[in-house]
């Protein structure tokens, strides 16, 4: 090895540890500094941000640091004699499990979903029943106070659960799932203790009189529930077992989470097909047909178990169980005649839903970064917020019947406030139904999320009302168009302010002025075929790259030429082997025959060989190791003068982590660099071409 | 030009010209030969051909030739500066323009769908009350002859028509559609007089009394519509407008035509979203979440088109018009209440539902093996088929409810028979209705169609019933799994039966096993940057390629380098302008500012410059062109030694129509060969490959 490694400052999204030399317990010790670093920050993440910092974001209320997924189909020689040498069943095994999965996805979502509503309920019912006990004996002092006492235990209680355990479980969880299916990964996403704390916090949370939507939650239940499926075992708890090795990559964990998070809101809505098209809508980025199929039929076991225990509660034997069932708002809308006027009218509603739910994004905006700031001040802060927060609108919704004892139901309250108005609490709202409440609900609900046609079959699927269909489509598909002009999505903002490198499907227009060469920055860590040992180990130390492009040279082949990329996670278990050599010759053989495929597979999120588990001795840095068997040798690759637009398709298309780039002609070296998610992102752009203007 | 060029036997789907040197009206006699050769066989199509003849497939019920659509981003410099140059407005031009089309697809399908609803019911309710009037005057015979006779007439009259005028209209039309969408491209398929049979021929067709299903014709008549408007205006008739100049591409097309296809569904079934799915699950190989929210318009449109339709139609204008709307099958369901041992009744009816889809399926593939011999053999025999078929089944329709006048209606009936029980005839028929009707209807759906979240929403827009969609989802998914053990869904067998290069979205196990070099095959035809007309010419005229690599060599680089891929198309229009010079140098800024992007942009299906077209003189043969400006320099990329499988999988998500292969190693020529649709067909490889067993 002769050849001098560079740092490369940009390769992938998780380099946190690319300064000098540090062993793993100083990498811990940097490591922490930056996340607090961060944390003491007034904005750490909320202002505009150089590239150098965007390999963490905000997942749930804390700064993590972030990955990227690998989807590609990695070909190397050990996988391919791996897939060569499998049978008719281990694919019957592969096919059997996975729709088992499904199958496992939907009874768990649909039994969380169940368990969440019948906790709420019964927390909730005998809230308001002792509130309106206290009150219908005219203690009305005593009644704000029980009312209030309990508000604030419950919220506190779910703050404290939130803020100790997993401030990953904070918010909606849908930007994070959306994220996390575009290929962003963090442990703590969709942890085991993130699912903990989403259920509890979130029945707490709605107990305590918080208008939270249902969807936000389930989605993020199913997602989890669905990572936890998804690990392929436990080899610490021994919990591992053959059939589940071919869960060990990201492509099919990636599926079994889309399927989760359909499951989510199907059991949120009890709408199963809204389930489907939320998930192809807007969770996942990537779709195939087969996946349609999939996620149908754990959204149909949703809907069945959710029925069955619905069957079951009819009976008087869940508590304080509403007749309602676990939709918690009936919005059954009187049968729907309507003329030309009608329409005008509809049309006027969309446009009217179009601005107010633009205008309320801006304000969901503007709290968010308000909150953020007060989150990062620490977890006492947060509780407080939280209690101060439950207070208020205690006061609110006890006050407010009082104060206006009559005014009309606003349009929006019937969906979006579901919790109002449960076990028989405010019966005096007499709210004028039938057919314009539901229209103004989904007109304000399309110019805020701005799903049309999965909101649209959702609402579908709650009124049992086909005839309203060409009204609500028109009313959605108005409001969406209407609040476009204004700004984004709630989620998309959401994924913004957090600072998730969420790929768009589409590329800037400045980007059609770029090359791919001109993203690409720094020179580049490069190995060779056959490698020393501490070459490998100095360039995973000092860089944070993921993939290392491999070059083999003479004497290997007859002129220098890119033979593939390895990554690091699988360098790791490489050099864990020690299957060393004191010359430079192949030895692929030798380890072709010393390891399986299963040893290189993907680990779980937050398990894995880490660079501190290495225990390499100083003799054993002077020696050689055979990269060959675990190169992926046919990454993909595209020309160093194909515009940045077309890369950008490109690599969102495929759903790349690192992506070649290769020199136009011969006799220079064969690669100019990596891109990878991280390159895509405007703020790097910009930060490179500051005269550029993105707006033109 | 030094380079010696070849002639490569596997460069596109299209090359039916590439035998020996011939003029323009050579070409035209053997192309003649060639489609006669094919129809003059007994099986052309139907027996395994081998590689070379798959340039030709049945559409409709005639031999055409095919060719790959251009989904591909092309970067040449004339097309970056026609980028770099567009505005503001015209981005907004364009985009108005596309919510214009969608608008104006869903109206034209939307109308069109009533159109032959009226038609139907009054040429049908004329015929039918006719006979029942002879009926009741208890003149069997006459009857009979009357009835046999209209059947006769009318179904002579659709044959006729669909024989003479565009035999591409014959069929169900869902194949035609789905291979267009998957980048198969023949004149034909979408041509005018297509829209034209379809729309008169099925009205006939339906009025004699044929079984035939609403989808197939509608669906094609949409993407017709679709097609139409999609054209980007015509220089013949004067009809163009700057404004349709960005509509003159296939990826634009693509989305019209999928919008049309969904509208096409909505307008038969009157389901709006039902259309949306079966676009995404059934219709669609590529989908983008901007054309769920498009398509989703398109059929509201035709949904409200619809509604007001038959609004007008209930005040009685419209003739002999059913009160059951549009709907012609009314499912509705008694309100269903279901327990568990209904559950089992339900999976033993998937289960059936399964076996009874895949062996009519197996029926469908004999029936029309047999069908298209006897159509290979010329119209008046086609004519004279469908006149005995429709003899035989007003026989059985008029006999039938003579001999067995009580039985219980079949369960299928309900859906898969619509003409049967319409305007008052059959009135005998006391179908025990209910659930299990509607299931069993659904249950052999899906063992036909496969498809199963689309039926799910169109019978659930149907009969306007939520309750039942548990079941319906189930009895889906059980017959959808039973019947795919046996075969194919209907339309795939069918896509297959034509001939037509369908790309698979998954690739086979047995491409694991091969490079990408391994189907390349043939010498490749290459062009310098700078090149001799002559030379153009020869290859445009002994091959049927159309992407033709380009090579820079010294002086216009260091070292041979790809360019990129030059389109025949853009060749063409290059000659045609005559911008040679004497000596080989660029001219490349010339030409820039002779042409602009307008000129180069893909002309609508038929059209466009034909080589007869070109006028080139002798001495015009020695002069040179530079190709630079049309030359699409960023071609996508595979080294030679991916796997076939992952090749064909990138081949297929980037819908791609030459997908360059490049060595591995420097200091050979910069490209190894271009791998189109035909590579990668099973045919293709198996044939290249006897040994392998392509079910292992």
């Amino acid at each position: 090895m002769d050849q001098e490694k560079n740092v490369n400052q940009s390769d992938d999204v998780h380099d946190i540890e690319n300064e000098g030399l540090l062993d793993g317990k100083e990498i811990e010790r940097y490591r922490s500094e930056v996340s607090d670093k961060n944390l003491s920050n007034t904005k750490p993440l909320l202002v505009k941000r150089t590239n150098t910092t965007s390999q963490i974001a905000i997942v749930g209320a804390n700064v993590c640091p972030i990955e990227s997924l690998d989807y590609e189909i990695i070909e190397n020689e050990l996988f391919k004699q791996d897939w060569r040498s499998r049978k008719k069943i281990q694919i019957f095994q592969y096919v059997l499990l996975k729709w088992a999965f499904a199958l496992l996805i939907g009874l768990g979502t649909g039994l969380v979903g169940f368990f969440n509503n019948i906790a709420v309920e019964n927390i909730a019912g005998f809230k308001l029943l002792l509130t309106s006990n206290l009150m219908s004996e005219d203690k009305y002092f005593k009644a704000f106070a029980a009312y209030a006492g309990c508000n604030v235990g419950l919220a506190a209680a779910a703050a404290a659960l939130c803020a100790f355990i997993a401030p990953a479980a904070a918010g909606s969880g849908i930007p994070e799932v959306k994220a996390y299916l575009n290929g962003v990964d963090a442990y703590s996403i969709l942890a085991p203790s993130t699912l903990f704390v989403k259920i509890f916090g979130s029945v707490l949370g709605v107990s305590a009189g918080f208008v939270v939507g249902k969807e936000g939650p389930m989605v993020h239940t199913g997602a989890c529930i669905a990572n936890l499926l998804g690990q392929g075992g436990s080899r610490k708890y021994h919990l591992t077992w053959k059939w589940l090795r071919y869960f060990k990559n990201d492509r099919d964990r990636r599926d079994m989470i889309t399927c989760g998070a359909a499951a989510g809101v199907a059991a949120a809505f009890r709408a199963p097909v809204g389930g489907v098209l939320f998930a192809l809508e807007e969770a996942a980025s990537w779709w195939r047909s087969a996946l349609l199929w999939r996620t149908f039929f754990t959204t149909a076991v949703v809907a069945i178990v959710l029925r069955a225990f619905i069957q079951y509660c009819t009976t008087g034997k869940c508590g304080l169980f509403g007749e309602g069932g676990l939709i918690m708002y009936d919005v059954s809308s009187a049968n729907a005649a309507y003329s030309a006027p009608d329409i005008l009218a509809v049309i006027f509603l969309g446009i009217i839903g179009g601005i107010l739910g633009s205008i309320y994004n801006y304000f969901v905006d503007k709290v968010l970064r308000t909150y953020s700031i007060i989150n990062e001040r620490g977890a006492v802060l947060k509780i407080l917020l939280v209690i101060t927060i439950s207070l208020l609108t205690s006061c609110c919704s006890f006050g407010l019947p009082w104060i206006a004892k009559c005014i009309p139901c606003p349009t929006e309250l019937s969906v979006s406030c579901p919790t109002v108005g449960k076990s028989g609490n405010y019966k005096s709202f007499q709210c004028p139904s039938g057919l314009f409440a539901l229209l103004g609900a989904a007109s304000f609900l399309g110019g805020t999320m701005r799903m049309t046609v999965s909101l649209c079959i959702i609402l579908l699927e709650l009124t049992n009302d086909l005839l309203l269909l060409p009204l609500v489509m028109l009313v959605l598909l108005i409001s969406k168009t209407v609040a476009d002009n204004f700004n984004k999505g709630v989620y998309d903002q959401i994924l913004k302010i957090k600072g998730l490198p969420y790929l768009e499907a589409h590329a800037e227009p400045y980007m059609r002025h770029l090359v791919a060469r001109d993203v690409v920055s720094g020179p580049l860590v490069t190995f060779s075929g056959v490698e020393q040992v501490g070459n490998i180990l100095h360039a995973l130390r000092t860089t944070g790259h993921n993939g290392f492009p491999v070059i083999d040279e003479p004497p290997f082949s007859e002129a220098p030429e890119l033979c593939g990329v390895v990554l690091r996670s699988h360098l790791l278990v490489l050099l864990k082997g020690k299957n060393f050599s004191m010359d430079r010759v192949v030895t692929g053989d030798d380890i072709l025959q010393r390891f399986a495929a299963f040893d290189f597979a993907k680990a779980g999120s937050g398990k894995g060989i880490k660079l501190e588990d290495l225990d390499i001795k100083v003799e054993e840095m002077e020696m050689y190791i055979d990269l060959h068997p675990i190169i992926n040798a046919s990454p993909y690759t595209v020309v160093e003068t194909m515009s940045l637009a077309k890369a950008a398709i490109l690599f969102r298309q495929l759903g790349l982590r690192h992506m070649c780039v290769v020199p136009k002609s011969q006799g220079r070296p064969p690669i100019v660099g990596i891109l990878t998610r991280h390159d895509f992102m405007p703020e790097h752009i910009l930060g490179l071409y500051p005269h550029i203007n993105p707006d033109k």
